[in-house]
């Protein structure tokens, strides 16, 4: 075991605030990542908040992990010392059941384990995430990295970046298709980006008049202003996906009527209250309403390797760890473009 | 243009009773048809009181029509006096929009016509349905119907039977796929039948123990008594595809959790009030909910040769006209096994 500096939550009210943790020393599949950047996940703050009810304190948070390779278990035949490793929101899993022997480990039917806050499977704990100096994992749940691109760019790829390319595969979005992407935040932006490098028709649908120059910028092709009546009109019966990234109370009504026939919307944001559907809405026009978690080990590797290849980052503010509990007070504004990261070297 | 008896509803209060309706003499591509049978649909009766608040009176419901062709129109290439023919839900549509150029009429662009109580495209005025003696339509809104099927049990498949043909075969549903039939009345009826046939091992989900043996008869492999917590339990992540077929108010997240990873919902009934879905059950398991309405003609003709080559029908139960209110209670009472078809010789 290791100690590691980290920023942890005591309470659910407590601020983040400099803590140490234990980490273990490698296992012989195990590798250790000595962490450069460490995205900000609006996850991170509704855990720190215990606003989805299951929290467990002291809690490190984080889970979009860049860093270099310091250490790896005698049987590590995937990394080497020195090596641009990522973590991002999984560390484990069964390797057994249908889901994880078809890639998609963050549908384990006996629960994956969450990077952090998730129960280690041999029961030695609980566990911390990416705001910390150091992590160590099965090198079955850490990426290759390239050094092609800012690193502080791609760790949030490793959460917002796969919460939206999965989608887009999974409904294999591309060229000759209309795609709207709902909500300009973390994960819309890098859903604008990455539905632009598949080859499809982006718009982007906001209730901001502000982010109207910010989407053009980012590659969408349209933008409709969603509170001006006469532009929603406009694009009703339109798309063939909508990406919904909001994660407050709307109405999904709305925007199903955006949709064409065969058209599909699907959440990757969960608001704190039922959607309410009339099912007619889905049956005129044979829509589905579908939602989609992250994405699964290979996935997430071929997410990494396609925006290496294609260029694509996130847009972050890079931020010093002190200033964390500032960035999610700022981040419950909508007031980051569009992601912060903490620069570990801060710690 | 000739008097036809018909049986009608003057108001959403009045029990429907005879009336003399007009059809218009066949245009140059008009299919004129004797009626034989029409089959008794839940909608009919949802439309006759006016439940869905779209009704005009007087009204003459039925959209599962069979019988003789009388007359032809000079330009008619499809059909010939004599032929044994079918008309369905459709008796028009624009033809020029991406869907009814896609074969996918009911989702017109401009609003499909309705076999009863649509606008005629011409302004000629409201359609009235097949409890009558004879009806008019369009050649390209008439089907082909087989003489190797006795015509009692084809006439219900113009409503019910494409009404789960259509969304099992545009979800691909068949062989080493496990899908969970929802509800058995005439819609479940025809989809555990279907389903059966196109390989599928089929459940039936059902709060009513006495339907067991007639699932069974059905073709159904499973019978799941949904009320008995045990037997829920043992089916929880289990269907790749469930048909939804109930059209009253049913807690749609306990059948979300029937589905198994990247599981499709499809309703094609719709209650009065609208699911409420926390979108978190959609995201775990990236599942999807979905709509889906009757068939477009291609597929209704498809939905027609393929049940003629499978032997495939609806259970019937034949009625004289002059009993249709006192069927219409019944229905209500779910005391029907399991479409009531009207023998229009007794009008």
């Amino acid at each position: 075991m290791s100690s590691t500096r980290s920023y942890a939550a005591q309470s659910a009210t407590s601020p983040l605030a400099p803590w140490t943790i234990k980490r273990r020393s490698p296992k012989p599949h195990d590798v250790q990542i000595d962490i450069l950047y460490c995205g900000v996940c609006h996850s991170d703050l509704h855990t720190v908040r215990n606003e989805w009810g299951n929290a467990v304190y002291p809690l490190v948070p984080g889970h979009e992990i860049v860093g270099r390779v310091t250490a790896v278990g005698d049987h590590v035949t995937k990394f080497k010392v020195g090596d641009t490793a990522g973590v991002g929101c999984l560390v484990d899993s069964c390797r057994e059941c249908d889901n994880c022997k078809d890639g998609l480990e963050q549908y384990c039917d006996t629960g994956a384990v969450f990077t952090y806050g998730g129960a280690e499977r041999d029961g030695s704990g609980i566990t911390q995430g990416g705001y910390s100096k150091s992590i160590v994992a099965h090198e079955d749940f850490v990426l290759h990295i390239s050094d092609k691109l800012p690193l502080e760019g791609v760790a949030p790829l490793l959460c917002a970046g796969i919460t939206t390319y999965s989608p887009l595969r999974h409904w294999k979005v591309g060229k000759g298709q209309k795609v709207g992407v709902l909500g300009l935040g973390g994960l819309g932006h890098m859903g604008v980006k990455l539905a632009v490098s598949m080859g499809a028709e982006v718009t982007m649908l906001s209730h901001s008049p502000s982010k109207a120059a910010d989407a053009k910028r980012l590659g969408a092709h349209k933008f409709i202003l969603t509170s001006d009546a006469e532009q929603a009109k406009s694009v009703m019966g339109y798309f063939d996906f909508i990406l919904d990234t909001v994660s407050v109370e709307h109405d999904y009504n709305f925007y199903l009527g955006m949709l064409r026939t065969n058209g599909v919307m699907v959440c990757v944001g969960a608001p704190p209250v039922p959607a309410q559907i009339p099912v007619f809405n889905l049956i005129f026009g044979r829509k589905s309403l579908a939602g989609s978690l992250i994405g699964g080990l290979p996935e997430t590797q071929e997410m990494l390797d396609y925006c290496a290849e294609h260029n694509i980052v996130s847009d972050v503010e890079v931020i010093a760890i002190k200033d964390i509990n500032e960035a999610y007070e700022r981040m419950l504004k909508g007031d980051v473009r569009y992601r912060f990261v903490i620069d570990m070297a801060t710690l």
